[in-house]
């Protein structure tokens, strides 16, 4: 990365080294996490350290973690109306948000006509009189909002939606994935029942994510993955212990430093943003006016196509992206903005800048520069056309 | 492992240094490998360069094939009724053998009254007659069996199965986790349609796995996981580059490696076996009648109990197991010896010797020597019962 500025933190975190040094470890264990032998057995244990550790980042217990192989999978896990508390299946119906990941809006095991969408504002947070009116017009939904929007990062007032959804007698999946370690996230804080997080967006391997529950009576009576009993049955296959450790491991520093990562984040984000504005002060920044990560902007100057930028970073050595990353390498049409009523055209040229724990004045210098080489060539452009 | 000797191959095999080495560089990228810039390119490579070591591994067209996160993923992806050819569904029920592993005998997305079982002989293998039979009672049928067994390594007969299959009009799954990268195993040869392997099994990293398909034209209209369109809209959520780019290099090296190995470890193996005998001349080795795989020994000795003696081999250093190691810790009695209709109280006391490219002639004596002192306790125990 020296030669290079990589602002996508939000697609993909550069590995924590606490997390590195918990992958190379656990790699030269040979074991089978469910092997009874002192092999398997140490295997176990680095499975188990880490449950206790991602557990502890959100506030939650260990034994209402389950292990996963990605945030999507978590979230196709969640999105089920077999989920049962005790022995008594709970949710008949699906209510996520219109800024919901593609995993939540399209990963979900009820049928289509139990779906709906909840609408947010042009600020990008969700409508909470819209959510109120929904949860009126039937019983016991499940309803998916996620802590924070990947793309804008505005955060939504989930302790307000989580009140709403029980008073109801609903349940609440929370996607934290873009939140934890960013800023602070207890699942009873935020009086989430399931949670959602992912372990190469807070520094840890790909490879691995969790689904959390706060009541160990909440279980998914049909698993997604079915086979071998692991994971307490509600998610099979192998244990992959050095992903699971690193992600432990990653919890535990993304824990440590979050006080201060947190706003020293928000200071270099401010500095981008006021320097984008001094090169080009028509910038607009989605989601400004409301509650945002420290780490993430996302910006549109008219005139201005994300891909034709995103290759200009590119080539000046700075990594940033459109809204998300999931889409197969394509750059396609934001389904966030669009809910957010950004008008198609202005939303095509929507940038996204996301920083880290290891982002530094050097990385902002980088990225300022190429800014005003390509503001620079869109001011020209503008002259041609004009 | 220098202080002990590992026998449990079948469980999890040891990272081969080809494939630590792949993990270790992809570690040290930082990229999503769905972005679109310079980062995210980089890490595309890596696991378009895996996709080609594994598809070459089975002989398959690289784009044939989609990773996921396990050889149980993989087989609970492949196991629905919504496989299709083009836009044409083609299966609406599901045979199974009765020896397959619990991920394809509990992770279809079959109803249950459309799933069948496919008996075997009491040497393990198969029963061909009986699956022509069960093809003659319907039409289109998705057909799972193994190209090895877990447990006692049989090699099932897969191309007179094909023929059967196909002559029927239906598919065929094969679950080729434990038989990749130990002998011969070609899609095209063995007319699997899909095939699904297991990096940590090949000596690749836990948390990859793949299913691969002959014929370009055969999808999963609707994926276990999704999302985000990776995969090629298959298989959501991101890419695991480091265990991708793992199980790429062990496909390599097992590739490269398979017509040396295969040899050694039968004569290792046929080593192990007369060891077991020469202290116990009673010893029966369940399947040995069949082809087996050359890395596994599944025998029993009445009297012997299978918890009793892995505890006895682990204090000795030597790491086995009962059949096998996916059912969180417990020793369940085998579904494998019950439908080879071994009687229960000598099935529980089978033991699995697994070992491969690694193993010494050193782990082989430290077994041998740990295996005279088992049988000695037992014998005693046997004077003491009579």
């Amino acid at each position: 990365m020296a030669d290079r500025a990589y602002f996508d933190w939000n697609a993909t975190a550069p590995l924590r080294p606490e997390s590195r040094a918990a992958v190379l470890a656990a790699l030269s264990h040979v074991g089978n996490a469910s092997s009874v032998h002192a092999d398997g057995r140490a295997a176990r244990r680095l499975v188990e350290d880490a449950r206790a550790s991602v557990a502890a980042l959100v506030g939650a217990d260990a034994r209402n973690v389950v292990f996963t192989a990605s945030g999507t999978e978590a979230n196709n896990l969640a999105l089920t109306p077999s989920i049962a508390v005790g022995s008594q299946k709970t949710c008949d119906r699906l209510i996520v948000s219109a800024i919901e990941h593609p995993s939540v809006r399209a990963g979900h095991r009820f049928p289509a006509d139990r779906v709906e969408e909840l609408p947010v504002t042009a600020a990008g947070v969700i409508d909470l009189a819209a959510l109120r009116a929904q949860m009126a017009r039937g019983a016991r939904p499940l309803v998916s909002v996620m802590l924070a929007n990947n793309e804008t990062g505005v955060v939504q007032p989930i302790h307000e939606v989580a009140e709403i959804v029980h008073e109801a007698g609903g349940l609440l999946h929370v996607d934290a994935v873009q939140a934890v370690g960013r800023i602070e996230c207890d699942i009873n804080d935020l009086g989430a029942d399931l949670l959602t997080l992912s372990s190469h967006k807070i520094g840890g391997p790909q490879g691995a994510g969790a689904l959390v529950v706060r009541d160990a009576a909440l279980h998914i009576a049909e698993p997604l993955i079915r086979g071998g009993g692991q994971e307490r049955g509600q998610r099979a296959g192998t244990e992959n212990v050095a992903a699971i450790a690193g992600v432990g491991a990653a919890a535990k520093a993304a824990r440590q430093a979050l006080s201060t990562e947190t706003p020293r984040m928000a200071a270099l984000r401010e500095r981008v943003e006021r320097g984008l504005r001094a090169t080009m002060p028509e910038v607009v920044i989605f989601g400004e006016e409301s509650r945002r990560l420290p780490n993430t902007t996302l910006f549109a100057v008219p005139g201005l196509k994300a891909e034709t930028a995103i290759i200009a970073f590119d080539l000046e050595g700075v990594s940033v992206s459109s809204g998300a990353a999931c889409s197969s390498g394509k750059v396609a049409a934001s389904h966030v903005l669009a809910a957010m009523d950004v008008e198609p055209r202005f939303a095509a040229g929507a940038v996204r800048v996301s920083l880290g724990w290891d982002t530094q004045e050097g990385d902002l210098e980088r990225l300022q520069n190429a800014w005003i080489k390509v503001s620079a060539s869109l001011l020209k452009q503008r002259g041609i056309a004009a």
